[in-house]
């Protein structure tokens, strides 16, 4: 097997919002998925409320673990906007109104020849040494500082961040994902077999999820999701193989997701 | 203005699955707004893997912090649930199969003629000391240890489980929350007297959350959603009437949301 480069990320979500349920998070997993294909496996994610010390104290056990941390949230020019002071903070850096950030944002807003007011320009205070993370949704940029890339909240804007700083990342070895479904097949039923598995192919990771999908009122498609996960091409599909033998013997049809 | 009594939560969610971008985590939204009500507020949330240290160091962080603890995930039967051992280690308890626990998964499936393997028995492993917490779906149980509940990851069970233990949980004031939506209103037209309000009513915490609906292909609808969160009921009135005319004042029309 060739070497394979293992290169992990965690999410930091801040936000009120998130925390009292009134918002359902989507960039969890939409940073998760753009991060996969480049090789780069989220190890971890918090949520944190809009408070400066939670914030710092995130950011700072978050880079020191992960080799890249990805924040969402509180970029805005609101009061309740403090996640760059945080960040700024948790570095140790200064920050001020940058001109580079002013410019960009007086340029978008002086498309709509809407005015660029004292709260708008807050949104220009970047941490001192940072890079800018370009905005196509809203103008007013996100930023990276060291391996930590500062994102808007809303999932459309941190999209569009997330393809600005692609080319910043160093990846790794893909983790490869790969799974089988097996409609009515209970979890209790191959769980001896898929831990043998397991063991059989220790560079393979094996999960099993059980599904419970309402396909209409009153009625519910049960089953079990078993995901494989591997930097090994050819091992991850020999064990999807051996899995859907398993289900096939236990008398249900495997449903072999195409591959990825 | 009343005494209030101030009661926490943190919510650990353990699973590859969610971390890897594969699953949607539903739990905390469901988890946070189950709790609100009861006055208890989620001040912070972790997503793990499933590797036994990460669960451990997690758990014991957060029952430190939090008055209570909510885990979702990693209890089922096959070998990638390691969440109950993983609680047994935290607070250095032993582990084993329980009578009470097994005799209500044996009852469970005797119902349905399926045999209790040796996997499904893992299920009725309990730390020592914990209390069951009942699963209304598929029978295996959760439990409680110390200040910690360990439940299902499967919304629908996770959403049984709670039910069963609400009336163990002691609450708290209950913060109120309350917002008013301005359609085309943009941040930064609000932000600076937003900053003023805020400052003026520092028992009432303002929150502002720009959003971007797409209506139908190509037509975005966007606009500013205010919220405001307190635990004393006249003082957030005022603070919605206030923003309501702030909005209003800009030349927009408020929705002001109906009490919650």
């Amino acid at each position: 097997m060739a070497d394979t480069r293992r290169v992990t990320a965690a999410v930091l979500l801040i936000g009120d919002e998130v925390l009292s349920g009134r918002t359902q998070d989507r960039n969890l997993q939409q940073i998760a998925q753009f991060l996969a294909p480049l090789g780069i496996n989220v190890i971890e994610a918090r949520t944190v409320p809009d408070i400066e010390d939670e914030i710092v104290e995130a950011v700072n056990t978050l880079r020191a673990k992960a080799d890249y941390v990805f924040t969402t949230g509180g970029i805005g020019p609101t009061h309740d906007d403090i996640t760059a002071d945080s960040i700024a903070k948790a570095f140790g850096m200064t920050i001020d109104v940058r001109a580079d950030a002013l410019a960009i944002i007086e340029e978008w807003y002086d498309k709509t020849k809407t005015p660029v007011t004292e709260s708008r320009k807050r949104m220009a205070r970047i941490p001192e040494g940072s890079s800018l993370i370009k905005n196509p949704v809203t103008g007013a940029p996100g930023f990276q500082t060291g391996n930590v890339f500062t994102m808007a909240g809303v999932p459309a804007i941190c999209r569009g961040m997330l393809e600005d700083i692609a080319h910043r990342l160093e990846g790794g070895t893909v983790t490869l994902s790969r799974s089988v479904k097996g409609d009515n097949l209970r979890e209790g039923e191959i769980a001896e077999k898929l831990g043998v598995l397991q063991e059989e192919n220790p560079n393979v990771s094996i999960g099993s999820y059980p599904y419970f999908i309402e396909v209409k009122a009153g009625e519910v498609r049960r089953g079990t999701h078993l995901v494989a996960r591997s930097t090994d091409k050819r091992a991850l599909a020999r064990v999807i193989d051996a899995i859907a033998d398993l289900v096939q013997e236990l008398g249900y049809e495997p449903r072999i997701d195409p591959e990825e």
